[in-house]
Protein backbone atom coordinates (compact mmCIF):
# COMPACT_ATOMS: atom_id res chain seq x y z
CA UNK A 1 0.00 0.00 0.00
CA UNK A 2 1.80 3.13 -1.17
CA UNK A 3 0.96 6.83 0.38
CA UNK A 4 1.48 9.83 -1.02
CA UNK A 5 0.60 13.14 1.37
CA UNK A 6 -0.40 16.48 -1.27
CA UNK A 7 0.60 19.54 1.12
CA UNK A 8 -1.70 21.73 -0.71
CA UNK A 9 -4.96 20.99 -3.70
CA UNK A 10 -3.47 23.64 -5.88
CA UNK A 11 -1.40 23.06 -8.76
CA UNK A 12 -3.13 19.34 -9.53
CA UNK A 13 -5.09 18.59 -12.25
CA UNK A 14 -8.32 16.93 -10.60
CA UNK A 15 -8.31 14.21 -13.70
CA UNK A 16 -4.98 13.21 -11.69
CA UNK A 17 -7.61 11.64 -9.02
CA UNK A 18 -9.31 9.66 -11.44
CA UNK A 19 -10.07 6.26 -9.99
CA UNK A 20 -7.53 6.61 -7.00
CA UNK A 21 -8.37 6.41 -3.09
CA UNK A 22 -8.58 10.33 -1.84
CA UNK A 23 -8.39 11.59 2.01
CA UNK A 24 -8.99 15.08 2.12
CA UNK A 25 -7.86 16.88 5.35
CA UNK A 26 -8.78 20.45 6.29
CA UNK A 27 -8.74 20.20 9.48
CA UNK A 28 -9.09 24.27 10.58
CA UNK A 29 -11.85 24.03 9.85
CA UNK A 30 -13.68 22.20 6.24
CA UNK A 31 -13.30 18.59 7.63
CA UNK A 32 -13.98 18.97 11.08
CA UNK A 33 -17.45 20.74 10.27
CA UNK A 34 -17.94 18.28 7.98
CA UNK A 35 -17.93 15.49 10.47
CA UNK A 36 -19.83 17.21 13.13
CA UNK A 37 -22.73 18.59 10.77
CA UNK A 38 -23.07 14.49 9.78
CA UNK A 39 -22.68 13.53 13.06
CA UNK A 40 -25.55 15.68 14.31
CA UNK A 41 -27.94 14.74 11.32
CA UNK A 42 -27.63 16.57 8.29
CA UNK A 43 -28.82 14.25 5.38
CA UNK A 44 -26.03 15.67 3.05
CA UNK A 45 -23.36 18.20 2.39
CA UNK A 46 -22.80 19.30 -0.79
CA UNK A 47 -19.45 20.88 -1.28
CA UNK A 48 -19.06 23.36 -3.94
CA UNK A 49 -15.78 25.25 -4.91
CA UNK A 50 -17.35 28.87 -5.41
CA UNK A 51 -19.94 31.12 -3.42
CA UNK A 52 -21.59 31.98 -6.97
CA UNK A 53 -21.99 28.20 -7.75
CA UNK A 54 -23.02 27.84 -4.25
CA UNK A 55 -26.37 30.28 -5.08
CA UNK A 56 -26.70 28.93 -8.18
CA UNK A 57 -26.98 25.54 -6.81
CA UNK A 58 -29.47 26.97 -3.60
CA UNK A 59 -31.48 28.77 -6.59
CA UNK A 60 -32.99 25.03 -7.05
CA UNK A 61 -33.75 24.02 -3.69
CA UNK A 62 -37.04 23.97 -1.75
CA UNK A 63 -38.95 23.29 1.30
CA UNK A 64 -36.55 24.58 3.74
CA UNK A 65 -34.36 21.57 3.54
CA UNK A 66 -31.48 23.18 1.73
CA UNK A 67 -29.24 25.62 3.74
CA UNK A 68 -26.13 27.53 2.91
CA UNK A 69 -23.16 27.58 4.58
CA UNK A 70 -19.51 28.19 4.23
CA UNK A 71 -16.76 30.92 5.10
CA UNK A 72 -14.42 33.55 3.36
CA UNK A 73 -11.60 34.79 5.05
CA UNK A 74 -12.61 32.78 7.72
CA UNK A 75 -15.70 34.75 8.22
CA UNK A 76 -19.82 33.63 7.05
CA UNK A 77 -20.57 34.73 3.86
CA UNK A 78 -23.13 37.21 3.61
CA UNK A 79 -26.63 35.61 3.32
CA UNK A 80 -25.71 32.43 3.91
CA UNK A 81 -27.61 30.83 6.99
CA UNK A 82 -24.23 29.04 8.60
CA UNK A 83 -20.19 29.93 8.34
CA UNK A 84 -17.59 27.44 8.65
CA UNK A 85 -17.55 26.84 12.78
CA UNK A 86 -18.43 23.50 13.52
CA UNK A 87 -19.77 25.04 16.75
CA UNK A 88 -22.65 26.01 14.47
CA UNK A 89 -23.61 22.94 13.03
CA UNK A 90 -25.76 21.69 15.90
CA UNK A 91 -28.36 19.19 15.35
CA UNK A 92 -30.98 22.29 15.66
CA UNK A 93 -29.39 23.90 12.90
CA UNK A 94 -28.47 20.73 10.62
CA UNK A 95 -31.02 17.94 10.97
CA UNK A 96 -32.23 16.72 7.75
CA UNK A 97 -31.02 19.10 5.78
CA UNK A 98 -28.78 19.27 2.87
CA UNK A 99 -26.25 21.77 3.27
CA UNK A 100 -24.52 23.53 0.55
CA UNK A 101 -20.84 24.19 1.48
CA UNK A 102 -18.39 26.48 0.49
CA UNK A 103 -14.67 26.94 2.16
CA UNK A 104 -12.17 28.88 0.96
CA UNK A 105 -9.46 25.74 1.19
CA UNK A 106 -11.35 22.70 2.03
CA UNK A 107 -14.55 22.69 -0.29
CA UNK A 108 -12.34 23.84 -3.64
CA UNK A 109 -9.69 20.04 -2.43
CA UNK A 110 -12.91 18.07 -2.33
CA UNK A 111 -14.63 19.41 -5.90
CA UNK A 112 -10.65 19.23 -6.83
CA UNK A 113 -11.21 15.37 -5.97
CA UNK A 114 -14.36 14.61 -7.03
CA UNK A 115 -13.52 11.97 -9.96
CA UNK A 116 -11.65 9.44 -7.53
CA UNK A 117 -13.19 6.20 -6.69
CA UNK A 118 -12.84 6.57 -3.12
CA UNK A 119 -12.86 9.81 -1.20
CA UNK A 120 -12.89 10.32 2.03
CA UNK A 121 -12.93 13.41 4.97
CA UNK A 122 -10.45 13.19 7.46
CA UNK A 123 -10.17 15.23 10.72
CA UNK A 124 -8.09 14.81 14.15
CA UNK A 125 -12.05 13.73 15.47
CA UNK A 126 -12.54 10.69 12.97
CA UNK A 127 -8.47 9.45 12.30
CA UNK A 128 -8.83 5.40 13.53
CA UNK A 129 -12.35 5.15 12.00
CA UNK A 130 -11.06 6.16 8.67
CA UNK A 131 -7.75 4.30 8.76
CA UNK A 132 -9.74 0.90 9.91
CA UNK A 133 -11.45 1.69 6.63
CA UNK A 134 -8.75 2.30 4.31
CA UNK A 135 -7.32 -0.95 5.97
CA UNK A 136 -9.53 -2.88 4.48
CA UNK A 137 -9.73 -1.34 0.92
CA UNK A 138 -5.63 -2.27 0.63
CA UNK A 139 -5.48 0.56 -1.93
CA UNK A 140 -2.66 2.98 -2.67
CA UNK A 141 -3.77 5.96 -0.80
CA UNK A 142 -3.55 9.97 -1.38
CA UNK A 143 -3.96 12.14 1.48
CA UNK A 144 -4.89 16.14 0.07
CA UNK A 145 -3.82 18.37 2.68
CA UNK A 146 -6.69 21.34 1.96
CA UNK A 147 -3.35 24.11 2.48
CA UNK A 148 -4.19 27.51 2.48
CA UNK A 149 -4.46 29.44 -0.56
CA UNK A 150 -2.00 26.98 -2.54
CA UNK A 151 0.57 27.13 0.61
CA UNK A 152 1.86 24.28 3.50
CA UNK A 153 -0.39 24.26 6.67
CA UNK A 154 1.30 22.46 9.71
CA UNK A 155 -2.22 21.46 11.08
CA UNK A 156 -3.43 19.28 8.14
CA UNK A 157 0.15 17.84 7.27
CA UNK A 158 0.37 17.05 10.93
CA UNK A 159 -3.43 14.92 10.78
CA UNK A 160 -1.89 13.67 7.65
CA UNK A 161 1.11 11.83 9.43
CA UNK A 162 -0.75 10.89 12.08
CA UNK A 163 -3.24 9.15 10.07
CA UNK A 164 -0.20 7.20 8.12
CA UNK A 165 0.64 6.23 12.01
CA UNK A 166 -3.12 5.07 12.62
CA UNK A 167 -3.09 2.94 9.72
CA UNK A 168 0.73 1.83 10.31
CA UNK A 169 -0.21 0.64 13.73
CA UNK A 170 -2.65 -1.54 11.89
CA UNK A 171 -1.08 -2.97 8.46
CA UNK A 172 2.81 -2.51 8.36
CA UNK A 173 3.30 -2.85 4.85
CA UNK A 174 3.31 0.38 3.61
CA UNK A 175 5.26 2.39 1.06
CA UNK A 176 5.61 6.08 1.93
CA UNK A 177 7.12 9.02 -0.74
CA UNK A 178 8.93 11.74 0.83
CA UNK A 179 5.88 14.18 1.70
CA UNK A 180 4.36 11.42 3.73
CA UNK A 181 7.69 10.09 5.59
CA UNK A 182 7.95 14.11 6.62
CA UNK A 183 3.97 14.32 7.78
CA UNK A 184 4.74 11.18 10.22
CA UNK A 185 7.76 12.78 11.19
CA UNK A 186 6.40 16.23 11.81
CA UNK A 187 3.46 14.15 13.64
CA UNK A 188 6.25 12.94 15.93
CA UNK A 189 7.31 16.75 16.57
CA UNK A 190 4.20 18.51 17.13
CA UNK A 191 1.37 16.20 17.69
CA UNK A 192 1.65 15.44 21.05
CA UNK A 193 -0.41 18.38 21.93
CA UNK A 194 -2.67 19.30 19.18
CA UNK A 195 -4.14 21.95 20.53
CA UNK A 196 -0.83 24.10 21.58
CA UNK A 197 0.09 23.00 17.73
CA UNK A 198 -2.92 24.52 16.38
CA UNK A 199 -2.83 27.51 18.50
CA UNK A 200 0.14 28.26 17.15
CA UNK A 201 -0.23 27.82 13.66
CA UNK A 202 -0.85 30.37 10.82
CA UNK A 203 -4.41 29.56 10.52
CA UNK A 204 -5.05 28.85 14.15
CA UNK A 205 -3.88 32.39 15.21
CA UNK A 206 -5.76 33.88 12.31
CA UNK A 207 -8.83 31.88 13.76
CA UNK A 208 -7.86 33.59 17.24
CA UNK A 209 -7.52 36.88 16.05
CA UNK A 210 -10.94 36.70 14.34
CA UNK A 211 -12.90 35.33 17.63
CA UNK A 212 -12.77 31.46 16.77
CA UNK A 213 -10.52 30.30 19.24
CA UNK A 214 -13.19 28.00 20.62
CA UNK A 215 -12.86 26.26 17.18
CA UNK A 216 -9.65 25.17 18.25
CA UNK A 217 -10.75 23.80 21.40
CA UNK A 218 -12.90 21.67 19.71
CA UNK A 219 -10.81 20.49 16.64
CA UNK A 220 -8.22 19.40 18.54
CA UNK A 221 -10.36 16.69 19.88
CA UNK A 222 -8.53 13.13 18.75
CA UNK A 223 -10.56 9.90 17.87
CA UNK A 224 -13.64 11.25 19.36
CA UNK A 225 -16.33 9.83 16.74
CA UNK A 226 -16.46 6.82 14.34
CA UNK A 227 -17.77 9.05 11.66
CA UNK A 228 -16.59 8.71 8.00
CA UNK A 229 -17.69 10.93 5.92
CA UNK A 230 -17.69 9.94 2.31
CA UNK A 231 -17.85 11.84 -0.83
CA UNK A 232 -20.15 10.02 -3.68
CA UNK A 233 -21.72 11.73 -6.95
CA UNK A 234 -21.84 15.10 -5.71
CA UNK A 235 -22.59 14.60 -1.96
CA UNK A 236 -21.11 13.72 1.77
CA UNK A 237 -22.78 11.51 3.82
CA UNK A 238 -21.71 9.31 6.08
CA UNK A 239 -20.33 5.63 5.69
CA UNK A 240 -21.36 2.85 8.04
CA UNK A 241 -18.88 -0.19 9.55
CA UNK A 242 -19.79 -2.24 6.86
CA UNK A 243 -18.49 0.58 4.36
CA UNK A 244 -22.10 1.31 2.73
CA UNK A 245 -23.38 4.81 2.52
CA UNK A 246 -25.86 5.07 5.54
CA UNK A 247 -28.96 7.18 3.80
CA UNK A 248 -28.41 4.43 0.81
CA UNK A 249 -29.00 1.91 3.70
CA UNK A 250 -31.90 4.20 4.58
CA UNK A 251 -33.47 4.39 1.41
CA UNK A 252 -32.97 7.79 1.35
CA UNK B 1 13.42 38.99 10.63
CA UNK B 2 10.40 36.52 9.25
CA UNK B 3 11.35 33.47 7.17
CA UNK B 4 9.04 31.98 5.16
CA UNK B 5 9.90 28.43 3.22
CA UNK B 6 8.10 27.37 -0.01
CA UNK B 7 8.12 23.67 -0.63
CA UNK B 8 7.91 23.80 -4.43
CA UNK B 9 8.36 26.72 -7.23
CA UNK B 10 5.40 25.98 -8.94
CA UNK B 11 2.25 28.16 -8.59
CA UNK B 12 4.31 30.50 -7.05
CA UNK B 13 4.27 33.95 -9.65
CA UNK B 14 6.89 35.55 -10.38
CA UNK B 15 6.27 38.84 -9.22
CA UNK B 16 5.99 37.66 -5.78
CA UNK B 17 9.62 37.81 -5.57
CA UNK B 18 9.97 41.63 -6.41
CA UNK B 19 12.53 43.21 -4.16
CA UNK B 20 12.12 40.28 -1.52
CA UNK B 21 15.17 38.31 -0.37
CA UNK B 22 15.21 34.74 -1.50
CA UNK B 23 17.30 31.40 -1.15
CA UNK B 24 16.78 28.89 -3.64
CA UNK B 25 17.78 25.02 -2.66
CA UNK B 26 17.85 22.28 -5.12
CA UNK B 27 20.15 19.92 -3.32
CA UNK B 28 20.04 17.52 -6.17
CA UNK B 29 21.51 18.74 -7.79
CA UNK B 30 21.18 22.15 -9.39
CA UNK B 31 22.57 24.30 -6.48
CA UNK B 32 24.96 21.76 -5.27
CA UNK B 33 26.55 21.88 -8.94
CA UNK B 34 26.47 25.70 -9.26
CA UNK B 35 28.00 25.89 -6.20
CA UNK B 36 31.04 23.61 -7.71
CA UNK B 37 31.48 25.16 -10.87
CA UNK B 38 31.92 28.64 -9.23
CA UNK B 39 34.73 27.17 -6.59
CA UNK B 40 36.27 25.57 -10.01
CA UNK B 41 36.23 28.20 -12.01
CA UNK B 42 33.22 28.98 -14.18
CA UNK B 43 33.26 32.85 -15.13
CA UNK B 44 29.54 32.67 -14.16
CA UNK B 45 26.11 30.39 -14.67
CA UNK B 46 23.22 31.85 -16.75
CA UNK B 47 20.22 30.26 -15.56
CA UNK B 48 17.50 29.32 -18.07
CA UNK B 49 14.25 27.86 -17.87
CA UNK B 50 13.72 25.70 -20.72
CA UNK B 51 15.85 23.98 -23.21
CA UNK B 52 14.80 25.79 -26.27
CA UNK B 53 15.72 29.16 -24.78
CA UNK B 54 19.28 27.82 -23.52
CA UNK B 55 19.88 27.11 -27.32
CA UNK B 56 18.89 30.76 -28.22
CA UNK B 57 21.19 31.75 -25.85
CA UNK B 58 23.97 29.95 -26.71
CA UNK B 59 23.85 31.13 -30.24
CA UNK B 60 24.63 35.00 -29.09
CA UNK B 61 27.98 33.31 -27.83
CA UNK B 62 31.75 32.47 -29.53
CA UNK B 63 35.17 32.11 -28.88
CA UNK B 64 34.37 28.86 -27.13
CA UNK B 65 34.29 30.71 -23.38
CA UNK B 66 30.15 29.15 -23.73
CA UNK B 67 29.06 26.15 -22.85
CA UNK B 68 25.79 24.64 -22.23
CA UNK B 69 25.05 22.02 -19.44
CA UNK B 70 22.11 20.46 -18.19
CA UNK B 71 19.73 17.55 -17.97
CA UNK B 72 16.47 16.20 -18.33
CA UNK B 73 14.99 13.45 -16.75
CA UNK B 74 18.37 13.39 -14.71
CA UNK B 75 20.52 12.34 -17.96
CA UNK B 76 22.62 15.32 -19.65
CA UNK B 77 20.60 16.66 -22.67
CA UNK B 78 21.27 15.64 -25.92
CA UNK B 79 24.02 18.17 -27.52
CA UNK B 80 25.03 19.87 -24.11
CA UNK B 81 28.89 19.89 -22.94
CA UNK B 82 27.77 18.67 -19.64
CA UNK B 83 25.08 17.72 -17.48
CA UNK B 84 23.65 18.13 -13.99
CA UNK B 85 26.35 16.01 -11.83
CA UNK B 86 28.59 18.29 -9.78
CA UNK B 87 31.09 16.00 -10.61
CA UNK B 88 31.70 16.84 -14.09
CA UNK B 89 32.12 20.65 -13.54
CA UNK B 90 35.86 19.74 -12.73
CA UNK B 91 38.35 23.28 -13.39
CA UNK B 92 39.37 21.52 -16.63
CA UNK B 93 35.66 21.75 -17.84
CA UNK B 94 34.72 24.92 -16.62
CA UNK B 95 37.64 27.23 -15.99
CA UNK B 96 36.45 30.95 -17.61
CA UNK B 97 33.77 29.61 -19.67
CA UNK B 98 30.19 31.21 -19.40
CA UNK B 99 27.70 28.64 -18.42
CA UNK B 100 24.31 28.45 -19.59
CA UNK B 101 22.59 26.43 -17.23
CA UNK B 102 19.15 24.62 -17.71
CA UNK B 103 17.56 21.96 -15.21
CA UNK B 104 14.12 20.64 -14.39
CA UNK B 105 13.57 22.28 -11.48
CA UNK B 106 16.72 23.89 -10.14
CA UNK B 107 17.26 26.27 -13.09
CA UNK B 108 13.47 27.44 -12.91
CA UNK B 109 13.03 28.19 -9.42
CA UNK B 110 16.47 30.29 -9.95
CA UNK B 111 14.22 32.34 -13.22
CA UNK B 112 11.24 32.55 -11.18
CA UNK B 113 13.20 34.00 -8.36
CA UNK B 114 14.89 36.84 -10.94
CA UNK B 115 13.16 39.91 -9.37
CA UNK B 116 14.40 39.09 -6.07
CA UNK B 117 16.19 42.16 -4.59
CA UNK B 118 18.42 39.60 -3.08
CA UNK B 119 18.68 36.04 -4.49
CA UNK B 120 21.22 33.57 -3.11
CA UNK B 121 21.71 29.86 -4.06
CA UNK B 122 22.22 27.39 -1.41
CA UNK B 123 22.84 23.59 -0.77
CA UNK B 124 24.24 21.86 1.78
CA UNK B 125 27.97 22.46 1.37
CA UNK B 126 27.76 26.41 1.87
CA UNK B 127 25.08 26.53 4.76
CA UNK B 128 26.71 28.75 7.11
CA UNK B 129 28.69 30.91 4.55
CA UNK B 130 24.81 32.20 3.50
CA UNK B 131 23.14 32.42 6.65
CA UNK B 132 26.12 34.75 7.68
CA UNK B 133 25.70 36.78 4.95
CA UNK B 134 21.84 37.16 5.79
CA UNK B 135 22.70 38.01 9.29
CA UNK B 136 24.28 40.65 7.78
CA UNK B 137 21.55 41.95 5.55
CA UNK B 138 18.99 41.38 8.29
CA UNK B 139 16.17 41.40 5.90
CA UNK B 140 12.72 38.91 5.53
CA UNK B 141 13.86 35.98 4.12
CA UNK B 142 11.90 33.59 1.47
CA UNK B 143 13.62 30.16 1.13
CA UNK B 144 12.51 28.69 -2.37
CA UNK B 145 12.50 24.13 -2.64
CA UNK B 146 13.19 23.38 -6.21
CA UNK B 147 11.42 20.48 -4.80
CA UNK B 148 10.27 18.25 -7.77
CA UNK B 149 7.82 19.08 -10.48
CA UNK B 150 5.56 20.82 -8.46
CA UNK B 151 5.90 18.37 -5.44
CA UNK B 152 7.46 18.39 -2.14
CA UNK B 153 11.55 17.12 -2.01
CA UNK B 154 12.54 16.17 1.41
CA UNK B 155 16.43 16.81 0.65
CA UNK B 156 15.61 20.80 -0.22
CA UNK B 157 12.72 20.78 3.30
CA UNK B 158 15.85 19.37 5.02
CA UNK B 159 18.30 21.80 3.84
CA UNK B 160 15.65 24.60 4.24
CA UNK B 161 15.66 23.88 7.80
CA UNK B 162 19.36 23.38 8.27
CA UNK B 163 19.50 26.90 6.83
CA UNK B 164 16.99 28.72 9.17
CA UNK B 165 19.06 26.43 11.92
CA UNK B 166 22.28 28.30 11.37
CA UNK B 167 20.81 31.33 10.89
CA UNK B 168 19.30 31.03 14.28
CA UNK B 169 22.45 30.15 16.05
CA UNK B 170 23.91 33.53 15.52
CA UNK B 171 20.96 35.86 15.41
CA UNK B 172 17.69 34.84 17.88
CA UNK B 173 14.93 37.43 16.60
CA UNK B 174 13.32 35.38 13.87
CA UNK B 175 9.99 34.71 13.08
CA UNK B 176 8.59 31.62 11.55
CA UNK B 177 5.74 30.76 9.55
CA UNK B 178 4.11 26.89 9.37
CA UNK B 179 6.36 26.17 6.42
CA UNK B 180 9.74 27.06 7.78
CA UNK B 181 8.61 25.43 11.72
CA UNK B 182 8.12 22.54 9.79
CA UNK B 183 11.24 22.79 7.73
CA UNK B 184 13.98 23.12 11.13
CA UNK B 185 11.80 19.49 12.53
CA UNK B 186 12.23 17.90 9.29
CA UNK B 187 16.53 18.74 9.62
CA UNK B 188 15.85 17.37 13.25
CA UNK B 189 14.08 14.76 12.12
CA UNK B 190 16.28 13.60 8.90
CA UNK B 191 18.94 15.99 9.31
CA UNK B 192 21.76 13.91 11.59
CA UNK B 193 22.74 11.20 8.29
CA UNK B 194 22.56 13.68 5.31
CA UNK B 195 24.10 10.96 3.23
CA UNK B 196 21.18 8.50 4.71
CA UNK B 197 18.66 11.05 4.09
CA UNK B 198 19.71 11.57 0.40
CA UNK B 199 19.90 8.26 -0.22
CA UNK B 200 16.80 7.26 1.08
CA UNK B 201 14.49 10.25 -0.83
CA UNK B 202 12.63 9.75 -3.68
CA UNK B 203 15.05 11.60 -6.16
CA UNK B 204 17.89 9.86 -4.18
CA UNK B 205 16.62 7.03 -5.32
CA UNK B 206 15.84 7.96 -9.22
CA UNK B 207 19.84 9.09 -9.15
CA UNK B 208 21.13 5.90 -7.59
CA UNK B 209 18.93 3.96 -10.12
CA UNK B 210 20.27 5.72 -13.10
CA UNK B 211 23.85 5.59 -11.95
CA UNK B 212 24.63 9.29 -10.20
CA UNK B 213 25.01 7.38 -6.78
CA UNK B 214 28.55 9.21 -6.40
CA UNK B 215 26.64 12.46 -6.75
CA UNK B 216 24.46 11.42 -3.42
CA UNK B 217 28.12 11.02 -1.68
CA UNK B 218 29.03 14.13 -2.53
CA UNK B 219 25.88 16.55 -2.35
CA UNK B 220 25.87 15.34 1.41
CA UNK B 221 29.17 17.29 2.22
CA UNK B 222 27.92 20.04 4.74
CA UNK B 223 29.59 23.57 5.35
CA UNK B 224 32.83 22.67 2.98
CA UNK B 225 32.77 25.83 0.92
CA UNK B 226 32.56 29.51 2.15
CA UNK B 227 31.34 30.10 -1.81
CA UNK B 228 28.48 32.53 -2.15
CA UNK B 229 26.49 32.44 -5.15
CA UNK B 230 24.84 34.97 -6.40
CA UNK B 231 22.21 35.78 -9.03
CA UNK B 232 22.59 39.37 -10.27
CA UNK B 233 21.22 40.96 -13.87
CA UNK B 234 20.56 37.33 -15.40
CA UNK B 235 23.66 35.29 -13.94
CA UNK B 236 25.26 33.79 -10.98
CA UNK B 237 28.67 34.54 -9.75
CA UNK B 238 30.48 34.28 -6.19
CA UNK B 239 29.90 37.20 -3.45
CA UNK B 240 33.11 38.06 -1.88
CA UNK B 241 33.03 38.20 2.09
CA UNK B 242 32.18 41.45 2.20
CA UNK B 243 29.39 40.77 0.05
CA UNK B 244 30.77 42.19 -3.57
CA UNK B 245 30.19 40.48 -6.49
CA UNK B 246 33.71 38.77 -7.06
CA UNK B 247 33.77 39.50 -10.95
CA UNK B 248 32.35 43.07 -9.93
CA UNK B 249 35.99 43.62 -7.53
CA UNK B 250 38.02 42.04 -10.87
CA UNK B 251 36.51 44.60 -12.96
CA UNK B 252 35.73 41.98 -15.46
Amino acid sequence: MKIDVFLSAKNIEELFFNERTVVVIDVLRATSTIITALNNGAKEIIPVDSVEFAIKVSGNAFGGKTILAGERDTKKVDGFTLGNSPLEFSPEAVEGKSIIFFTTNGSEAIVKSKFAKNLFLVSFANLDAVANRLIKLKQDIIILCAGSNGKFSLEDTVCAGKLISSINDLYSEIDLTDAAKASVALNKSFGKSIKKMLTESEHGQLLIQNGFTDDLIYCSQVNVTSAIPYFHSGTITLLDNTGKRVNEQQGK
